[in-house]
């Protein structure tokens, strides 16, 4: 028996999410299902946590236990030529036996890209939050950083999730420009509640759109009520990047 | 009653081609039923020509006639209003009232994207050919020139296709790289046969991989056999750019 860490990378667009659900198609079904017909066993993924509908990863974690022998090296040729071309798996390790990859994962980290665009763009809607208003960079940017550090985010977890610790490390939060008409947001921390990136986001757009100044911002997170802060940004937008171990 | 032209974009992944077809959602149901419901009428369109399931389009054409008096710069904004983000209308012209999208066409323009690429690339697979091999865009580029000029396009024809005049005039064919992974063929012409795009792009990648020279290329061209021709590019690489009138 051996444990392996894959790092697998999705387009969301098509898929109900990663978590299996009952008549819905998700990446973890086709994966699992993929999986299964290179390893000659039924195989069961944990992964680092579920991404929503729509939503993308450049590098989800999942691992598994097989008696399979096959050669780490050839895992990502096997499989990735039975998956479809919207999942990949980008590296396989071979792991400690009592690797989960949730359990074991330390960090996490997302970007969320946003597109000011005054025309449609129906090859970019898929893959970003599209904005036709023009966002003031420099006041996210300051809005991010009031995250860093230990806070109490229930202010930006989904209302109605269940009670957990809302207390989670912000690490890094940072807006920066990739173009003249692209944003992207990058956050890293050692958890994140059910929606919280969105929301984070959904509230910085305010602070960018004027609608909310970067004192309202620092007044919605210690507030600790969902009530106060944003709307939630749109799945799209949003790609889990990496896990950290 | 007045006669409208519309430049339409849309990501084709997610339909089953421009024309309407029974059980499977496409790019021209979508269309007339939200055009039906802006201009609370029943709108059948004419479009230049069909695209092929997961085919895209920057500026595809359809024109359609209509008694209803929605001034023409509201006409974008209140279709894309309705309209999935896959599809877009990008401009909007009245026109004369016998203008017909297809049969008034002059010349069209495609792009066929191809990408190089080890590693697998879930973002781009809709997007694009991917693939693995090296190519040679100078040879790509010779063979391309020979098919400018008025020929008769009988080997890059889908076989199987309905009897016409097999002859086209190509105004333009030429290969660019865009960055240092991705290549394009652009081809304008007055007309183009059933697959002829893909048929051409799938024979001058076996001229980029060295399988056949640019003689032979152009010894396939003249031999006006569909038998001797490469294979057809898949669909995903291949974008309408433009129709001229």
């Amino acid at each position: 028996m051996r444990c392996l860490k894959l790092v697998i990378a999705y387009d969301g667009s098509s898929y109900h999410g990663f978590q299996r659900q009952i008549n819905a198609m998700t990446v973890q079904q086709v994966l699992e299902e993929k999986l299964t017909r290179i390893f000659g066993e039924t195989i069961y993924v944990k992964a680092s946590g579920r991404t929503d509908a729509k939503v993308h990863a450049f590098g989800q974690v999942v691992s598994f236990t097989t008696k399979c022998k096959i050669p780490v090296e050839n895992i990502p040729k096997a499989v990735n030529s039975v998956l479809p071309k919207s999942i990949a798996v980008m590296s396989v390790q071979e792991v400690d036996i009592d690797f989960h990859a949730r359990f074991c994962a330390k960090q996490k980290s997302y970007i969320y890209k946003i597109i000011q665009s005054d025309v449609p763009r129906p090859f970019q809607a898929n893959y970003a939050w599209l904005l036709k208003e023009m966002l003031d960079l420099n006041k996210m940017q300051q809005a991010a950083e009031k995250i860093i550090g230990e806070h109490d985010f229930s202010s930006f977890q989904a209302s109605g999730s269940t009670p957990t610790s809302p207390v989670r490390v912000i690490t890094k939060a940072s807006w920066c420009r990739k173009n003249d008409n692209e944003i992207e947001f990058l956050v890293k921390g050692n958890g994140f509640l059910y929606h919280m990136v969105r929301n984070l986001v959904g509230t910085m757009v305010d602070v960018g759109l004027g609608k909310i100044t970067v004192l309202d911002f620092e007044s919605i997170m210690l507030a600790k009520d969902r009530n106060v802060a944003g709307k939630t940004a749109p799945p799209q937008g949003l790609y889990l990047a990496e896990v950290y171990y």
